[in-house]
C-alpha cells in the first residue's frame, strides 16, 4: 500500500505504535529540567513540493521555515532560544538563491532574538528545509494540547483565513506577490501566548497551521471533547473577505484551509470572564468563538441555527487533496 | 554561479557570514546551562541522493539516520537525551517501507537508550531524514574542535577505512549485503567518548565521518596547526585490507573515504602516556597515529620517510567527485 493511500494522520498513528504515544502527541517534545522549568523541541519540515509556491522568493521561504518552528515553541507558551537548521539542496541551485535562502533564515531569526545555532547541508533532489526550535518554558506557563474539558471557553489569537485566502489568491493568479507575502511571512505568536500563558487559565492550546477545522478535531480527538463554534463570531480575515466576495466563496470554507499560525486555545469555564478582561486590559487580538462540549462532535453553528459538521477534511500530507 | 561550482566547505564558509562563525565552527552546537553542564544539538540529514545505497534495506536507513546524529553527540564527550526526526516521503512510497525505517530508527535509538521525543512528516521529491540529536554534558567532559597545541599526541577510536571498504565493495558489486551493513550500521562512539573525557586530557576532537583526512584538515584549519601522521600506526580495518588487495588499492587511499564515524582526537602532549595507561587498563580501543606540528601541513609519514599531503582531498557534498 502506498503512503498516499492511509495519508498523514493514519501514518503518525502507525509512529505511534513504533515510537510510542508521547512521540506524536504533540508538535512539540516536552522535556521536564526540574519543578520550574521544562524544554520544548520541535522541528517541521518545508520542501518545495508541499509548501513553496512558484511566486516565492528565497527570502521568503527561508523566512518561513524559520518562523513556522518559532510557532511551535509559541504554542507551548515557551520562549525560543535557538534554532538548527538541516537543509538539502539541489547542485545546481544558484549559490545566491541559496544565500538568500540562509538571509531569510537569519532576518527571522533576529526579530525574535533567536540564535541559529547549527545545522547540516547536503545535496539533495529538491529543496528541503528542515528547521529545529529549541526552547524553555515555565512548568507553570507550559500550555499543552490536552486538558480540555466540557464547558470551557474556545479562543483564537490574530484573524482567521489569511492563509486560505493567500492560497486562494495565488490559486486564482490574483495579487500573487501579496499572497505569497501573506502565506509566508508569517508572525509566530511567541510574545501574545507568553501572556495568555502566564493566566494559568488555559486548559488547552494547539496551532491552526493545518487550518482552524484540523486543529479543533486534533483538540476533540486528544481530549474526547467536542466543539461548539460560533459562526459568526469568527474574526474573519480582512483578505479573507475579499477573496470570499471576489471569487464568490462561502466565507466558511476558509476554516479549512491552512496556513494562518494562529493559536487556538481552551479557557476553563470558571476563568473565562477574567480571562477576557484580562486580554482587554492588555490588548491582547484574542477572540472567543465558541466553547467546548461533551458530545463527541464539532459543528459550526450560525446565526440561524443550521450547523456544518467539521469533523472532516482539512489539509492533510500525501492525500490526493480534496475538493471544496 | 551554481552550489557545484563552490562546493560545501565554501557554501558552509559563507553561511558563517550570515549567522556567525560559531554557528558553522562544530557540528555540534553547544550551550552552557550553568557551571557544571552543557547542552548539546545537533543535526545530520540524509538523502537518497548522497548516502543510500540502493542495496540499503529500509531498517538501516532508519538506523543510519539516527547513528549518524548519536556520533555527533558522542564526539562532544555528551550523553544523548532525545531524538527528533524530520523526514519527508514521496507519496507513491510503500507504507511497509516507511514503517521499516521507522523500526531502524526506533532500534537504534533503544540500543543507546536514547527516546524518540517526536518529528515531522512531509510529503516530498525523495527521501529525507533529518535527525536531531539533544545531549548533555559536564563541562569538564566537553571535548571541542579547537584547543590542540604542536606536541599533542594523534589517536583514533577503533579502525580505519572501514566505511571506504565498504564503499568500494559496492562500487565494484563485491559482497553487497555485508558491504551495505558496514556502511549503515555504524557504531556512534558514546560510551568509549565519554571515558576518553573522562580523563580531562583531550585538547581537541572530530569525528570522521568524511574520512579521516578531512577531519585532519579541519583541526588543522580550526588550529592553526599541522599534523605528521604515522602510516605504520594506522588500524587498518580488516576489510579494507581485503578491499585493497582484491581491487589493488593502495592503503593509503582509504584515508580520504568517508563513512568511518569513529573519532579523531589530540591529547595533550605531557599527558600522553598517563592517558595510554589508562586506555589499556579499560580496554578502550584507541590507537596513536602521530602527533600535532607547528606547521601548517598535514603528512602522512612512510616507513622509509616518504610522505603524503593530505591537505586535498576527501567527501565534499555538490561538488564532482574526484576520482583517487
Amino acid at each position: 500500500m502506498k503512503l498516499r493511500a492511509i495519508g498523514e494522520v493514519e501514518l503518525i498513528k502507525r509512529f505511534g505504535k513504533i515510537f510510542g504515544e508521547e512521540a506524536i502527541e504533540d508538535d512539540c517534545a516536552i522535556l521536564p529540567i526540574n519543578t520550574r522549568y521544562s524544554m520544548l523541541f520541535t522541528t517541521d519540515v518545508i520542501t518545495e513540493t508541499a509548501h513553496i509556491p512558484p511566486t516565492a522568493l528565497p527570502k521568503q521561504i527561508g523566512y518561513y521555515a524559520c518562523a513556522v518552528n518559532l510557532s511551535d515553541i509559541a504554542a507551548k507558551g515557551g520562549e525560543p532560544k535557538g534554532l538548527l537548521f538541516a537543509t538539502t539542496y539541489r547542485p545546481d541551485m544558484e549559490v545566491d538563491f541559496v544565500m538568500e535562502i540562509a538571509q531569510g533564515i537569519s532576518e527571522c531569526a533576529k526579530k525574535y532574538g533567536v540564535p541559529v545555532l547549527g545545522g547540516d547541508t547536503k545535496e539533495g533532489r529538491e529543496l528541503t528545509i528542515a528547521g529545529m526550535a529549541i526552547g524553555v518554558v515555565r512548568n507553570s506557563m507550559l500550555l499543552r494540547r490536552c486538558g480540555a474539558s466540557p464547558g470551557d471557553g474556545v479562543y483564537v489569537t490574530g484573524k482567521v483565513g489569511r492563509g486560505g485566502a493567500a492560497f486562494l489568491k495565488l490559486k486564482y493568479g490574483y495579487e500573487q506577490r501579496k499572497a505569497t507575502k501573506e502565506l509566508l511571512e508569517i508572525t509566530p505568536r511567541i510574545e501574545i501566548m507568553r501572556q495568555i500563558a502566564r493566566t494559568g487559565w488555559v486548559s488547552s492550546a494547539i496551532d491552526t497551521s493545518d487550518g482552524l477545522a484540523k486543529a479543533l478535531q486534533h483538540l476533540s480527538e486528544i481530549n474526547k471533547v467536542g466543539f461548539e463554534i460560533e459562526a459568526n463570531a469568527l474574526p474573519v480575515d480582512e483578505e479573507a473577505k475579499k477573496v470570499s466576495a471576489k471569487f464568490e466563496i462561502p466565507l466558511d470554507k476558509f476554516i479549512f484551509y491552512g496556513g494562518d499560525y494562529e493559536i487556538l486555545f481552551t479557557v476553563k469555564s470558571n476563568m473565562k470572564r477574567n480571562f477576557e478582561t484580562k486580554c482587554k486590559k492588555k490588548k491582547l487580538e484574542v477572540t472567543r468563538i465558541g466553547r467546548v462540549t461533551q458530545r463527541n462532535s464539532i459543528h459550526l453553528i450560525y446565526e440561524d441555527r443550521r450547523s456544518l459538521d467539521l469533523s472532516f477534511y482539512g489539509y492533510e500530507h500525501f492525500r490526493e487533496k480534496e475538493n471544496f
